[in-house]
């Protein structure tokens, strides 16, 4: 039953229906909470073991001699680099260590190119109106560092290989245009990975602006949902065939693989960048923290082993996610009222209602007791042009409270596709 | 023997004395290093019980019940916050934890008054000249930070109780003065510990700029040698009384209690600014590493406890500072070529040789294979008007190799001096 086709009558005996439905969930004074793509108490407990490789017995040297509980290591320690160069499938001599969060990683990459430039190109802050890219829907957290450097954002429509690169490739030919946001693995929230075509389009990118880069945020690189991974083209190898390497900065964290806020975060590029941002880098810090950094090492072994324990995640997550996506094709399915992806890994579930309804949809949700990511905080400037997109994060609540999240967020969603039908 | 009342010929032969002592040191092949004031392995171990305080078994939960391995916490854990207020002297609500380093932080607070502003204030990046009071000698990673961002740095002299405050208030009466570098507890590399008029000073500074700050890095605020610790004025509480409190930015961090690179630094500052800073940090970070902190409160449990550690900091670093001014007394003592603090906390001995031969002091020493913190690095850009301070950094090297380089040390500055001296 398409509800596109009712009559108002029709519309409004179901609006009457749904109302019924909607008011039985208020009654049970709910208080659940979809709104971020936090992992679970379950998924941390897989972690608790790295509290146990370091002790007080221990002799704390990096391979190289460095004493860990000491100054020095500005970019991480070799065995640290070589962990996350080997995720990245980059070399460690590309490789930065971070420290707690690839987000103030990204920050301060944005920060150092906006105040202070980049490797080759003036700082950003030179050019009157400096512009950035932003694949939709996408990363908050992204958007809302560009907004506080006053950078200003241009939506770029994403399909299901990736942003749409001729738009891309049409912009990037104008020298304002400084940098892309890009999650090319399960990509937040939409969960698409980009095709092989989308990754050798971006890798050949012919910038006007000499300090365009490109921000390759892979938060969600080992992340799948399923043993299928898919394997996707290198965007540094990709940039160097191309002659562009030097447009390229490859971010990834542990926060979803270790601790969330405890974890270690890495950049990549090409040795230009990374010998020019060390040197930007020294006056900042002298270096990260090199023993926990050491816990990664000694908890994971090597990329193996996180992928080892990325299933350990899955195993997890996949019923969470299965269980909102049924709900969705269950209670929505066939009604014309909305369209969502049925990720393969990631954090989140992007969902696309009638235009005009997502604000509304997280308000009923709100009312009820269900607290949803804001709609249009997929969107740069939090303005989802449509009102329609809302991002669903199915990873923290447990199973049992999730499936009664889902199902009020199906009838908060169709409740109010009905009042907007009703309207037309 | 004043050497500066010998004759040409007396110099001459010492000249000859001494640079055989010298080549003599020089065929040691000596390889050693007073440059940075690193703890010594010893020191170090006295936290290596802090790798045991977590372990898979515990539960991470903070006293607000938050989960320690999950996202959140922008600010810090409750407890940390009250470890490191108790520490600086300032109510838990007036501190935002940091990261592993305080110098991250306050490159970050220079970082984000430049580009986005302070509380009250525009950002400095506005003023076409900002400027920077610099007391000095003072400490060289603070002069990068300001050089980086293009901020005009200012010498202010300092004497036994601080900077000449009287320049200082005359110079914030020009707007374009946004901040002044303090490290008001055995001041680095003097040694000094500010006065209390000074701190009252410093308190009631009437600045023309609304967006002024003084960057109080207390960076040596437990570190004492000695049991009879000085009581010095909280400026924070001071520039309360006085109307003032906007203008302070106060930091400490344990990167010299515990693990250097693997602390935990904190901010201080009234609610204003915190208020303010919480907000642009919101876009930088989710959260610093809450399990470290963690750690820091369970190993130390209070300020009472961080004491008592330093205590044993104080012992181990008190026969090397003792051992190297003792060297100075008796090897350059009463020559007129030179004169140094002794201090009773902190890190460093500051020497100042004859005006016109720091550089060539710490080139002889370097030839000879002892490393020193290059000539001028406790000044802006690295440029000592006078050519004669050096900054000594005892608490690296174990006391026998220090011994040798303290004796080289002597050496090559009495050697430095008499060159000059001949030259007059």
């Amino acid at each position: 039953m398409n509800y596109t086709t009712l009559s108002k009558k029709q519309l409004s005996a179901l609006k009457a229906e749904l109302e019924l439905k909607y008011q039985q969930f208020q009654a049970r004074g709910l208080k659940l909470d979809m709104s971020r793509g936090k992992p679970g108490a379950d998924q941390l407990d897989l972690s608790m073991g790295m509290l146990d490789v370091l002790s007080s017995k221990d002799s704390l040297v990096s391979s190289d001699g460095m004493d860990l509980r000491n100054y020095g290591g500005l970019d991480g320690i070799p065995e640290a680099k070589k962990l996350m160069a080997d995720l990245m499938g980059v070399d460690p001599s590309e490789v930065i260590m971070g420290g707690n969060s690839s987000l103030n990683l990204m920050y301060d990459m944005v920060a150092r190119a906006y105040t202070l430039g980049v490797y080759g190109g003036e700082p950003w802050c030179k050019t009157e109106k400096p512009k950035f890219l932003c694949p939709v829907p996408g990363y908050d957290r992204h958007f809302a560092i560009t907004e506080q450097f006053g950078i200003q954002m241009i939506n770029i429509p994403t399909d299901e290989n990736g942003p749409d690169m001729e738009m891309v490739e049409d912009l990037v030919k104008d020298p304002t245009v400084k940098g892309i946001w890009c999650v090319p693995m399960y990509a937040n929230p939409s969960g698409i990975v980009y095709s092989d075509e989308v990754v050798e389009r971006l890798a050949r990118l012919d910038a006007a602006a000499d300090n365009f880069r490109i921000f390759y945020d892979n938060a969600y690189i080992v992340h799948h949902l399923y043993d299928d991974a898919p394997k996707q083209l290198n965007l540094l190898k990709a940039a160097k065939k191309a002659g562009k390497a030097h447009q390229v900065y490859m971010f990834t964290s542990t926060s979803k693989i270790s601790f969330a806020g405890s974890g270690i975060s890495a950049f990549a590029a090409n040795a230009e960048n990374i010998a020019y941002i060390k040197k930007q880098m020294s006056i900042q810090t002298i270096s990260h923290d090199k023993i926990n950094q050491m816990r990664h090492v000694l908890f994971f072994k090597n990329a193996d082993g996180i992928r080892a324990h990325m299933k350990k995640h899955a195993a997890i997550l996949r019923p969470k996610f299965e269980m909102v996506a049924g709900m969705l094709d269950k209670n929505l399915g066939g009604k014309g009222i909305g369209s969502w992806n049925t990720p393969r890994g990631g954090y989140f579930i992007s969902f696309n209602g009638l235009p005009g309804t997502a604000a509304r949809t997280v308000a009923l949700c709100k009312e009820a007791g269900v607290v949803l990511t804001g709609a249009g905080a997929a969107f740069p400037y939090g303005k989802d042009p449509e009102d329609k997109n809302i991002r669903i994060a199915p990873s923290y609540p447990p199973v049992s409270e999730l499936e009664v999240a889902a199902e009020l967020f199906c009838i908060c969603a169709e409740l109010a596709a009905v009042e907007k039908l009703l309207k037309e």
